[in-house]
């Protein structure tokens, strides 16, 4: 990397390459993949549909991926439905169908989010969960930040990571209690700040978080190549909309990463 | 039924059995796919995440949905990501391994559109998935709106539908296309209005278009039950929301069919 090349002979400089922060990044579609790989993505989530949060991709996503991840880790959203996560029996036994199809087609980890009306985890329907896809690891995703559900319970589960904005509606807002809950953790589990980074807050939350991996989609929005744009459509797509979605960026992923790493650097 | 119900002696009464209006009820849930066919839907189409339109579904949520369809045929969406219809060849291949995995898990038709830069099918990609699909029916879906494709080619190219809102925001003001396919169409291909159908509209549409069958969702905001709901949470979803989601209504459903049902009898 051009900001270390040629000072490795200075050891505070060199460190950089131990402490660096470790980036996953979210997509929803085989495009984004490539562009999330391209631009440094050290681990995917891979999902379908991020506009309602990420649900369950397909498998035949799932194996594609694989082929353009470089090795990389491709951890995999159970989640059928939008909504809350709050899911009947039946859905669970369909969740457990999924995560069983999409470990056999190579899913290197897992990330879902159980709960109970009350606002508890869900413990029976993640521990079964958390045995079908065990060896891998699982991340307990947003339902977090809903839920009255303590680090040391995730911990016991068995859940390696947890995906979290603090509880708050901006990350930037919930930067005191990833800290605390990095504290809390004493290790045993991975916090994973995401939901909200933007290239102007990364640094901050790394930084003050002191978290060693972060989550984001680094996605801009792109609009259609299709030439017939003034046509009177809308059909009855709630939002999105035909002619634009929303894409993982190289330049912006790389761009973040550099921010960090200079970040970084800088604070030696 | 009771509005039929001792008129069989009548024949202008009695042949409203041979005139009455298929319900194709689009759902993304084991609820709605549940309430749907209590409701009387005819024949599901079975998505996920109708927010964006609607996307493949897991072949674990078809399974399940066969489960409890009593028979009625569950025709199922492919389209992999949300956006407009122009897919790289990658997208097309990962489309055709969704057709394959869902036909061997019981799809009984397919939905789907493919289109090219310039707004024309792509009766390659098409023909592609439409082989693969035989012999089960495919409906070409909304892509229509916004293709520059007319319904001779659809019937070329083997689609036994498609699925249009007469090419207008509204589908209201779609009517006099929607005839105008229908009286193109010459019987060769089944004309499926859909698209913003609701009880207040679908009398009119189906009796001044003259459709056979119709597709709507007959969906209602339902809230969630948890209990802690005041939390401060948005995160990153972008719509729909954390605490509301769409299901079908048996309810809705129903007394759509029945306005529908009791529309045709006064016809007469």
């Amino acid at each position: 990397m051009d900001i270390t090349s040629g000072n490795l002979a200075n050891p505070k400089i060199s460190s950089v390459r131990d402490t660096s922060t470790l980036f996953e990044v979210c997509v929803d579609s085989i495009e984004s993949a490539v562009n999330a790989i391209k631009g440094g993505a050290d681990r995917l989530e891979l999902c379908s549909a991020l506009l309602t949060g990420g649900l369950t991709p397909s498998t035949s996503l799932l194996r594609e991926v694989k082929k353009i991840a470089e090795n990389k880790p491709v951890f995999v959203m159970i989640r059928l439905r939008d909504g809350d996560y709050c899911y009947t029996d039946k859905e669970i036994e369909i969740m457990k169908m999924e995560l069983i199809d999409l470990k056999s087609c190579g899913a290197d980890g897992f990330v879902f989010g159980l709960l109970k009306q009350d606002g508890t985890i869900d413990a029976k329907g993640c521990s079964e969960l958390l045995s079908m896809a065990f060896p891998l690891p699982c991340t307990f995703h947003k339902a977090f930040d809903v839920a009255d559900v303590d680090i040391q319970t995730l911990v016991q589960l068995g859940f390696k990571r947890v995906l979290t904005s603090g509880k708050r509606k901006n990350i930037t807002k919930g930067i005191t209690e990833i800290k605390t809950l990095i504290a809390q953790s004493g290790g045993k589990i991975i916090i994973l700040p995401g939901g909200g980074i933007t290239k102007n807050n990364i640094c901050t939350i790394v930084k003050e978080t002191g978290a060693k991996e972060i989550h984001g989609s680094f996605s801009l929005a792109k609009h259609s190549d299709m030439l017939n744009k003034a046509v009177d459509f809308s059909s009855d797509f709630r939002q999105g909309g035909y002619f634009t979605r929303t894409v993982t960026s190289q330049e912006l992923l790389g761009e973040a990463k550099l921010l960090v790493q200079k970040s970084i650097n800088h604070s030696f």
